[in-house]
């Protein structure tokens, strides 16, 4: 915790690394208090408006909460497991990943969403991935999920407007049994998926829809799923914010390659 | 594309965000020059200095690349694809899978790795992953990935020090069988493994360590893994800057739900 020189690091941003380092570490711990802005100006020998600065930052990163004037205290949430393969593996099958879920995730909060179901023509990566032409036609169930109240994350599912036109998917309301099970009674059962996950900002839609801070990165999960024979039938986005989100997968060794 | 009146989002933040959004969803492409700086001074009505932050913003998050005096210009980086399945199962099984690595991943770039082994107490985040008490002390090699160059990411393996401590893992050299074989030679082969994804800002250390800007989020991949009985006999912390690497994943349905 000496105060490093670095020549081209502004103070707000040394003080932002440093704290943020030890939350990382578990020096910090959630719930705890930060050092004081006093104890910070002392330490860095800066000014108290720098020290704020530097708190801000994280606090935009959603790591921090301002609890003035008690203080500044380390994010106490829990992070949400978001575990990908669970539409086609519903119980975790290693006593890890069983571990891990009873320990990582939230309990006993309260979860609801609100859905709205729309006919757009496929976003350039959506018809790339629905092997559709620019401009065809999908249909789209958003949702942003919400625990106790607060956004969690966002879950877009387009399919192809052909397929699904007269089924339960175009209506803005919960499925009782999936969307993947109309679409198997619909003679498209999913047998594969490929998850891409990719790492970024967030964009201004993203910020409103999970009113999320701007500084707060997020995973980007884009899940495609096919039938038996290769046919591409959903594409599904998720957004998921990196101050509330673990995302998780259990593997084992394949023995037998053709298995 | 209209000037959004936004009372708490700065200019520069919301050039940025347009700008990104735009690179996000293809309307520019790799390797695309953005606007001129004279074209976005008229579009949004704010001085050349406004403009620079703006695109500075993007820079620091490394999508966009300064060519002075032509312009600046979409990162044309193809991303590195990160497949953790591929130590248990080194060719892709899905024929999606296979069609994705071809596309996505950046073929002919020269690899190489720096390696360094040390013995080090467990920071606890590892050794409450393998189940060590603090303090005890664990081997690890940290490598760090180059693409032509250019440094990719950072992946740090850690393993309790009593079981490799007279073994090829030791030394700071490419071990051409892997690691795991190692272990498993040990009598410790690895059958499962969880892995946990977190999305966040980088550390100093990973800033220094990938010649990062500090803008770049990073995905922070943790994978434990589990001989038969249970036992875990390694962490690898693999980081990923979110400007060059989309982390994948094929799955399967589980027909049998026992298997």
């Amino acid at each position: 915790m000496a105060v490093r020189k670095l020549g081209r690091t502004p103070y707000k941003q040394q003080i932002a690394d440093d704290l943020r380092e030890q939350i990382a570490d578990g020096s910090l711990s959630p719930g705890d208090q930060l050092p004081t802005e006093a104890e910070l100006e002392k330490r860095y020998g800066v000014a108290r408006g720098t020290v704020r600065q530097g708190i801000e930052i994280l606090i935009n990163e959603g790591l921090v909460v301002s609890a003035r004037p008690k203080g500044h205290f380390v994010r106490e949430r829990k992070p949400m497991v978001f575990r990908p393969q669970a539409e086609f593996r519903p119980r975790p099958y290693t006593p890890e990943m069983d571990a891990f879920m009873t320990e990582s995730s939230a309990d006993g909060r309260e979860a609801r969403q609100t859905i709205e179901v729309s006919i757009v023509e496929a976003p350039a990566e959506v018809a790339k991935r629905l092997q559709l032409d620019a401009g065809q036609l999908v249909a789209v169930r958003r949702r942003v999920r919400f625990l106790d109240g607060e956004p969690f994350n966002i879950n877009d599912s387009y399919f192809p407007l052909d397929l699904v036109q007269d089924s339960e998917i175009m209506r803005p309301q919960n499925i009782t049994q999936g969307a993947n099970e109309v679409l198997a009674d619909l003679g498209y059962r999913q047998v594969r998926a490929l998850d891409e996950l990719y790492v970024r900002m967030p964009t201004p839609e993203e910020v409103k829809r999970l009113d999320l801070s701007p500084g707060t990165p997020v995973g980007y999960h884009v899940c495609t799923g096919f039938t038996e024979e290769g046919k591409a039938v959903r594409v599904a986005v998720t957004v998921l914010p990196g101050d509330r989100h673990v995302v998780s997968y259990e593997r084992r060794r394949e023995t037998d390659p053709a298995s």
